[in-house]
């Protein structure tokens, strides 16, 4: 095991679609050792070895890693029997599509485990061990930024099943008066083509920062909000959702509005049908709720995973 | 454990809104080694109390049970630690909402494990064990008839959570050219209030079975069924998707053309979005699929339910 200082120092790699965020460490705030951060590009190869020199080079200063956990936007090939575990499969994003994510740090590291999955479980995994999800077995994180993800924690553990969730991308109802045609590629007015930044900003004509807080467009972005918590309240049966990214921050609205608002419409959605303390006013409000890591939920996430992985718990 | 064959025999109690079904068997089929049918009425003392009597007769004849599995309607009180375990919360059906269903075979079989989940989850058990569900991780069974539900099996066991999923009443998006106000006392045009066998007789004007193949009820049901599979889909990422209930006899449309259009729309609605063999023309059919027990899934799964308890498994 080595000493108890260095027994659990991991690597850490947050995988975007616009930054790459690598650390050396052991958990959240002072456990961060280092870190970096990468422009994502369009040149994986780079990137990533880049990434991978980095954390060589960490290592050699700080310490020995004894796992590193890589939470990557996707979709990715999470079944450990594929041949093409370990890549991104089909994304859009340019230079990305079929990339094998795990190969320059398997070089970089030869025989060193390496824990894989998205980077919304990644940050749920986080937010278990470290977060607003601590001692809660069945919850779920979203991130509602640039693009909408969410994992699903099931018994503590995130669900992939045949590939992994895309809750993003779930067809959504019309808000009452609501004429917008939502701004998804392929779906148009899924969850994601109504809520994310850039739904907010095509919208509003502005970006969510530049809103004022009575906008008409914060009150139909937050009753799709609501839709979206149902469904989810009513698929998945979660004791709580975590609302991440950068979308609740809310600009001139306020993250607590925000969150005030969110509540007030999934109840509206449900309209009374779930019985539970969770589900009424006072209990909303440890239901959805922002994250205990803040914006560091998904980094945190990939060392918890690192962890798992190098102590063969999880 | 007692001699081979009657170890594993176990009573069975589906305790629908309309009937409940019991059972003493060891599985399904000729696993099923006597059945009998109450009307669910609204005395529920009444009623359960006949059932345990029958199991109790049953019983005294077959063999000694090593358990009992009752698979109810809800919403349910799945809390073990709950002291109203094994309730039945806040069902608008007349005379059944806070009805202690375990308390009166309690009492008809002092001391004897007895399991208790959802009639959904329950059918999902038992197609897990017997039928369309076998050797698969991850699904969700469905059952769209009266009402809608889903159970969704996660690595192997059925998700409870803060209750229990009520898939039935997720938000839906309005299908294209479609008036109908939905038929849910509570939100109109949920899935329920769309798909289900009384949405589908108050849109068309007739009960299911004598709406014509060609009647357009059945273009606007099959694409909102295509929806929330999708939402299924992109939330839980199952394997498959099995789908129980009346309403998928389709009457003169017939089960294998509605399974048909519900791929069809399945895929319309993920629109290439989610990248796997399983959701091609090819792979939709084994990924939508009928109950391999027919509407003995959920009898079968309490059966199933009882079994996992007396061995300590599940």
């Amino acid at each position: 095991m080595g000493s108890p200082g260095s027994a659990s120092i991991v690597g850490a790699v947050e995988l975007g679609g616009t930054k790459v965020i690598a650390a050396i460490g052991t958990g959240p705030g002072r456990g961060i050792l280092a870190r970096e951060r990468f422009p994502t590009g369009d040149d994986p190869a780079r990137t990533l070895g880049s990434v991978a020199e980095w954390l060589q080079s960490q290592s050699a200063s700080i310490g020995a890693l004894r796992a590193i956990g890589v939470a990557s936007f996707g979709p990715l090939d999470l079944d450990p029997s594929s041949p093409t575990h370990g890549f991104i499969t089909t994304t859009p994003k340019r230079g990305w599509a079929g990339t094998n994510v795990l190969a320059p740090f398997r070089r970089a590291f030869p025989g060193l485990p390496i824990a894989f999955d998205t980077d919304v479980n990644g940050a749920a995994i986080g937010e278990g061990r470290w977060g607003a999800g601590q001692g809660i077995d069945d919850f779920v994180y979203l991130t509602v930024g640039t693009g909408i993800g969410g994992g699903a924690i099931v018994r503590g553990r995130p669900v992939h099943g045949l590939v992994h969730p895309e809750m993003g991308h779930i067809p959504m109802p019309r808000a009452v008066g609501d004429a917008f045609a939502g701004s998804c590629a392929i779906h148009g007015r899924c969850w994601e083509g109504l809520c994310a930044g850039p739904a907010i900003a095509a919208r509003a004509g502005r970006p969510a920062e530049d809103m004022a807080p009575d906008d008409p467009a914060w009150e139909f972005v937050t009753e799709s909000m609501g839709h979206a918590l149902a469904t989810l309240t009513l698929v998945l049966s979660p004791k709580r959702i975590i609302i991440g990214g950068s979308v609740r921050k809310a600009g001139k609205l306020g993250e607590a509005a925000f969150f005030e608002r969110c509540r007030l419409q999934l109840k509206r959605a449900l309209e009374g049908y779930v019985d539970s303390p969770s589900l009424t006013d006072e209990g909303l409000r440890s239901f959805v709720v922002p994250p205990g890591l803040g914006d560091d939920a998904g980094l945190c996430g990939a060392i918890a995973m690192a962890q798992r992985t190098s102590t063969g718990i999880g």
